[in-house]
């Protein structure tokens, strides 16, 4: 018998795209994991394609990236899960918007950064004593793993500062790429701080998927990224907290 | 007879710190630029040390973050320019709170990002009129470097999503490194754009330095460090576009 990715596991923007594959496949799983928790801010907004797979999703809950809300959803998490942590926090809730120099304004960067880093932050910082409560319930309290107690962060290729020069032209997105830059550096910082408690930390891009963010033209079906994130989260050991890796498993440089 | 520098230069952040001994120092070059812009939101405000300072400073101007006085600033520069363009532009003016995740929440995160990474793009954004028309008025123009057009955004070591292992546990900072790291990105994505038009952009980390954001420990003296970085802004040229260095000139990794 497959064993479990784990007992408990949080996913940000459920309602479609990515997320809603996420967490099909979670339910899907050979040993789903006890609780599921889709986190959509409306569940019943236009876009929303969570009501075609209400059956399939055994919990869902509703949040935003207002600081009141990201905290009573922790709340109403701790309620169900009845005195046990949660083991995975996946952040998968994001955003983008056309982002050349001439677009580019005040708001269009702290929008797309309060939703991309801040929101991320907030929930680490709101869940980080049910991601203690579930380490420290942890049979191998040594080793590090999304079954033991993790956040990921979904970050993107267009975050590595690195190869920025490689795909700026053809898509320059300054809020984007900016804001999934600084999600990383939270993604490093999170995993130090968080080592002394047995949390893993670590940011993964989930490559060009076809999604309404993604588009049509993208090569990645939701299900082929999603079966691969699938592998790399099963597989993360201490040695990958801090780092940035590909749905396929693959180091990206910062 | 040394060269000079360029010749006009803005500086942001400039009434105290290191924004005031690159202004000061600038001014006792042995050619100092022709028109030097001091960048103060508030040049009589309560720690500002620009008035002690005020007879060897040639010109000054007063901005802030807001984006209606970034645009005026620009207008103010390019009327004392009189036709000319603007040659280089030092975004200085930055922040630092107390930044462990439980002394973090929104407000933090957006204040910190708005001054040390919204301000310097809309700067850059303002003022590309300026530092395009320097870039061609300048005779060689296959070249590029600080005296033709340039910008300069004064990042940190602690930007380093790479090397933040090294010093997390000793300085958190969450909101200060989760910006500069972003600040960086803004840096590579500039660079890219920019360089059709012949314009530097890169980010120079000072070293760690008394002034009030460092504290009387650092080692560094504000004259140290400035006549560092005033050797590093002279050398560069197009192959240190898109880097990352420190007021000695090394390579800083992302
Ligand atoms: N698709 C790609 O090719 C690609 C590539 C690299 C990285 N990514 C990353 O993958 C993640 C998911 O992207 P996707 O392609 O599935 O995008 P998507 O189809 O546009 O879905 C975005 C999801 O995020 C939610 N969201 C957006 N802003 C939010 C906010 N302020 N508060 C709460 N939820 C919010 C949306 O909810 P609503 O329906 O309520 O708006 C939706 O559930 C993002 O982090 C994205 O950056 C995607
Ligand atoms: N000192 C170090 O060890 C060190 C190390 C690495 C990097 N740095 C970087 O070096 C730069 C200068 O730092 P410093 O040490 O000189 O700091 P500082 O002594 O605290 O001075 C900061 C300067 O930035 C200005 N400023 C702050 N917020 C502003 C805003 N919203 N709008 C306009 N101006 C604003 C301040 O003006 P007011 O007087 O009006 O507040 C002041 O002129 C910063 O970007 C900092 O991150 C410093």
């Amino acid at each position: 018998m497959a064993s479990r990715i784990c007992d408990s596991v949080l996913v940000t923007g459920s309602n479609r795209g990515i997320g809603l594959e996420l967490v099909r496949q979670l339910v899907d799983s050979p040993t789903p994991p006890v609780q599921i928790f889709a986190g959509c801010r409306d569940p019943n907004g236009q876009r929303s394609q969570v009501r075609n797979h209400a059956n399939t999703i055994q919990k869902s809950l509703t949040y935003t990236t207002s600081p009141t809300s990201i905290a009573e959803a922790s709340k109403l998490v701790e309620t169900k899960l009845k005195g046990k942590g949660l083991n995975l926090i996946i952040n998968n809730a994001g955003v983008n918007i056309p982002g050349s120099l001439a677009e580019t304004g005040k708001q269009e960067m702290v929008d797309v950064y309060t939703t991309n880093v801040v929101g991320p932050m907030l929930i680490a910082k709101d869940f980080h004593p049910l991601l203690c409560k579930a380490a420290a319930q942890f049979p191998h309290q040594t080793s590090m793993s999304c079954s033991r107690s993790a956040i990921i962060n979904v970050s993107t290729l267009l975050s590595s500062i690195t190869t920025c020069p490689e795909n700026f032209s053809v898509s320059p997105m300054y809020p984007y790429r900016v804001s999934k830059a600084a999600l990383n550096m939270l993604t490093r910082c999170l995993s130090e701080d968080l080592k002394k408690d047995g949390i893993l930390v670590m940011s993964l891009h989930p490559g060009w998927v076809q999604t309404e963010m993604g588009g049509p033209k993208a090569p990645l079906t939701t299900a082929e990224s999603i079966s691969g994130m699938m592998k790399v989260i099963t597989s993360l050991t201490e040695k990958d907290t801090g780092t940035l890796l590909d749905w396929e498993g693959k180091n990206i440089p910062w």
